[in-house]
């Protein structure tokens, strides 16, 4: 790769590289999303679409600024290709020109709705670990009936977690969840399936022992309900059973619509009432539209690398690029870095 | 024990004990639940209430039946009780003195809403595993978009599960699926993180090709997101995730109910709004209610246990009561071992 042709980075300044080309409506989302970020971030925050040239000016049309840039990256990662295998052989996709910018020092973030497992890899393989993270990992916010929302950490980046995983995953979410929200000590529970330290896999009693010996806030084993119910603010887990209630829990609305789609078919008054009701529904079920949430960071790694779905709206992109910007203020990597450093003997001892 | 003051059981009659100590609001909800069964199931049918004999007299008044009858047992089951112990040392618990009833040919079926691990060891251990179950284990209906409901089992049997257990939980699971929503061939699917069969733990990867040799309909992984689709009839997966899921699942209706609250607090013209929209809301939602299920089988004994929430409502013992009914109607352990008998060779070979 030769330098890219951008200007120089100034020091106040944050730049977010965002991949137009990774989502299910690229470049148009991510386009529109960028637009609409230059719009409400402050002046200090500039974006780089990357991507085919082309097609990302297409979509732009008039709309310009001098915070916004382009750099070209002709190929595309696509659903089907391998992870592992984007640094050798796709070297002129959206997703590893971009990486590349920021492994560069030409970014402070980089912003993707493409191939979840593909980025993880190619970000995790270029930018390398944190001192002290065993595996980096991704974490996403649940909607509570509590007033905070719960992070879930890890939803899918790692299976077959080993207990040192589960507690670094701890670690940093708690870090991710503190700065976040602005909450002092954040709560972190174990997911499990039920209360006792001697419930659950050998793996989680284990993980269990080392956040009880921890500095953490930790306050044991919590269950599946406790996700909603918000009892704790970091719920610890590997990703295999992360990643299925993520899931699980994407697919409770298109649940919800689907059945009040159907009592609105039984009938023109069930229509009309169901009319009036749309807003009261959207209204109550604010904030349970995982689209919006504006993505999840890849914890653990020397970079800021926020994922979106697939299927992100600009909206969307709009929420992962402020909190692309929002990860960089706050120095979570740094504070991710001193965390895992103060607790290094508590995991040796393991 | 000696054999309790039972008459003898008719050759078509068909006898479901009710363990009237079990549940939170013990003897009160089993009881009407016992007076709402007789009412609607046909003559043949018979119910034991077991538990403390003036608790029961009290609750029933003076409503009373030839089908009914009442067995003492002085001793409960509480939630703190390790499950192990029961058979040891609370021989005259309502749930020991119950599955002894059944054992010993008197009753065809047992129904408690008690501690569920308990009720699962203790009736593993008197019944014993029907010939070429590795594991027992429970299982439970989730409502989907589809037109029938996902039956997801273990839920919370046993946690890691070996992939002879989990093809034994895919065997089990079909057969009941197969007679209770008469289903000829119902699919199954074993939850992963992804659709390859490279996805995953060991295990899973392991009962993937398990599955895929056997003549069960599999076809193939399935996501978290799929339950609710209802892509596939039967989800198999371990208890530790099955239990999860379930639990993340009833958490959703006080999650909604919760939401719903809040938003009609905001005014007047909300609450009046709610107020109109709640039979509505009650109608899209009906099936969403895992109280109403009547409970879920614990498959793989030599008997039928069908195991209830602590808070089962009346409603959901009759519908308990129903189901057990059902599951001895149709011969559902005699289906389970035949098919197990039929797929030894495919298991032996792993």
């Amino acid at each position: 790769m030769s330098t890219p042709a951008l200007p120089p980075k100034g020091q106040a300044t944050i730049r977010v590289v965002v991949d137009a080309m990774g989502g299910d409506h690229a470049p148009d989302c991510e386009v529109a999303g960028t637009l609409l970020a230059i719009e409400q971030l402050p002046e200090n925050v500039e974006i780089v679409l990357v991507g085919g040239t082309s097609a990302i000016t297409n979509k732009l049309g008039k709309s310009t600024s001098r915070r916004l840039h382009i750099v070209d990256a002709p190929d595309v990662v696509t659903m089907s290709d391998a992870p592992a295998t984007i640094v050798k052989s796709r070297r002129e996709s959206s997703l590893y020109v971009g990486v590349d910018l920021m492994v560069q020092g030409h970014a402070d973030a980089f912003v993707s709705a493409g191939n979840t497992g593909a980025v993880m890899a190619t970000a995790t393989m270029m930018c390398g670990r944190i001192q002290g993270v065993s595996r980096p990992t991704i974490g996403s916010f649940f909607p509570t009936t509590s007033t905070r929302p719960t992070l879930v950490v890890d939803v899918g980046a790692n299976v077959d977690s080993k207990p040192r995983y589960l507690f670094d995953y701890a670690v940093m979410g708690s870090e991710y969840y503190r700065h976040m929200m602005g909450s002092a000590r954040p709560t972190v529970g174990l997911l499990n399936v039920g209360e006792e330290d001697t419930k659950g896999r050998e793996v989680v009693r284990e993980a269990y022992q080392l956040l009880k010996a921890s500095e953490l806030n930790f306050v044991g084993n919590v269950e599946g309900r406790d996700v909603l119910r918000g009892t704790v603010d970091v719920v610890v887990c590997d990703g295999f059973e992360g990643n299925i209630v993520l899931k699980f829990a994407e697919s409770i609305l298109p649940f919800l619509k689907h059945r009040f789609t159907e009592f609105a078919e039984r009938g023109l008054l069930q229509r009309l009432a169901m009319g009036l009701f749309k807003p009261i529904l959207k209204g109550a079920l604010a904030g349970t539209d995982y689209q919006e949430y504006g993505g999840v960071p890849l914890l653990g790694i020397n970079g800021v690398v926020i994922i979106g779905h697939g299927s992100s709206s600009a909206k969307a992109f709009a929420n992962m690029i402020k909190r692309a910007v929002e990860v960089v203020e706050k120095d979570v990597n740094g504070s991710i870095r001193t965390a895992l450093a103060g607790t290094a003997s508590a995991k040796d001892a393991q």
